[in-house]
């Protein structure tokens, strides 16, 4: 296997990992198979690149990305997928198995940018998390010992991703809505919901208005069911825009 | 997957191993794969049956055996096998990429004991114990950074091994909404964008106004191309129907 140019849409995304260990395991496993672009959402320490145990990762830890939000990590990509130990996650997520999601995500490489999540040791991806995700990744683990250690999680999802040897040609396909435009249109979606009195507001911390918490997730998971493209992202924030504001006036 | 009887015919065996950690983190993997036979060849500490990294593989660490020679670690098995990062290893041995090993020793291992190499985080295996194996497993990683951590190399190996045998249920697939209802959406959302001003009326033949024929159909496709679960187009329709109430109102 030689590093290959679709590898570079991948973004490896880790959520609050604790252990800047598991961060410099991550980058090497990363290394090791071929995908060079790391973000982390929040590290609990902010030493992380100094990782020990990212043995000839250097290069790769120093060109990671930091963000505060997991909404701004994902933004420019167009698939967001968690990975999860849990083998049903309730009703609302899709949950496809290494192999079968891998070929998926081995697909949309080729043309466009697909974030990989990996979440905290302790607790995994939380359910705003997942509110962010298209669908779920499940390493196939036994029933009896489903948590895998998080590096070791990396690595074995990302031998999967680059096992074919064989490029797998892009197939002409619509570009499908990034990230960023998905949750423009949640955030306006839940204002026009709440302004016809369709949700109910709470006050949050700084005394706005807004829709409580597990409702805004169960609109964003709604929103990313749907599989828009960016052509029709771009149609239904126009509408739901006009529709706001006729509300509002 | 669940725990499967051929597994049982694998013995992981780490040789020299440093770092009871890393011990403890191949033990993990073992135990989410289902191959529950750890051997240690001269391991650097004997307290590693306490490596603290080896979340919920307790019981796999406490039943591993202990030997003073690969020898007489291997004894009893009828295919050894090394795994190593070096793409050649010198005439003397074949070496195998880790899909076309992987099959393999699967083969083998509804039958025969097979032993599964893994050697030092420092220098791998040695000579003296290539000489007892029978041909060599190479994971595919990049040659720019062949080395894999020793946790991670036994994860991927183990994965692969176990990844055949990792049925694809068939999913309970949700409901997909009807055509009625996704025309009662279609219709609602009409309405709604005719009153927030989105769209220009037209005045049809019997004197009502509703949108130009090809814009109705634009948005006909539009909700059609959302592939709505029965219950998403339930929720979308309580929403526009509030939505265009709330406008109208």
């Amino acid at each position: 296997m030689c590093s290959k140019r679709q590898f570079d849409g991948l973004r490896v995304v880790l959520v609050n990992t604790r252990n800047p260990l598991n961060i410099g395991a991550a980058a090497r496993a990363m290394s090791n198979f071929g995908f060079l672009h790391l973000r982390v959402v929040n590290p609990f320490e902010l030493a992380f690149r100094e990782a020990r145990s990212a043995v000839g990762a250097a290069p790769l830890l120093a060109q990671a990305e930091e963000f505060k939000s997991l909404a701004e990590a994902v933004a420019d990509c167009s698939l967001v997928v968690g990975t999860s130990a849990v083998g049903r996650r309730g009703p609302q997520h899709l949950v496809r198995d290494l192999r079968q999601g891998g070929r998926m995500i081995r697909k949309r490489l080729g043309r466009d940018r697909v974030a990989l999540l990996f979440g905290s040791e302790k607790r995994g991806l939380s359910n705003e998390d997942l509110s962010h995700c298209h669908w779920l990744l499940r390493v196939p683990t036994r029933e009896e010992h489903r948590s895998m250690n998080l590096g070791q999680a990396v690595a074995v999802c990302l031998y999967e991703l680059a096992r074919e040897g064989t490029a797998i040609p892009a197939r002409e396909q619509v570009a499908l809505a990034r990230a960023g435009d998905l949750e423009r249109l949640t955030s306006l979606l839940l204002g026009a919901l709440l302004a016809s009195g369709y949700l109910k507001p709470q006050l949050d911390s700084e005394s706005k208005s807004r829709a409580p918490a597990p409702v805004e997730e169960k609109i964003r998971r709604l929103i990313r069911r749907m599989n828009l493209s960016a052509e029709d992202a771009e149609l239904l924030l126009g509408m739901v825009r006009q529709i706001l504001w006729k509300i509002k006036t």
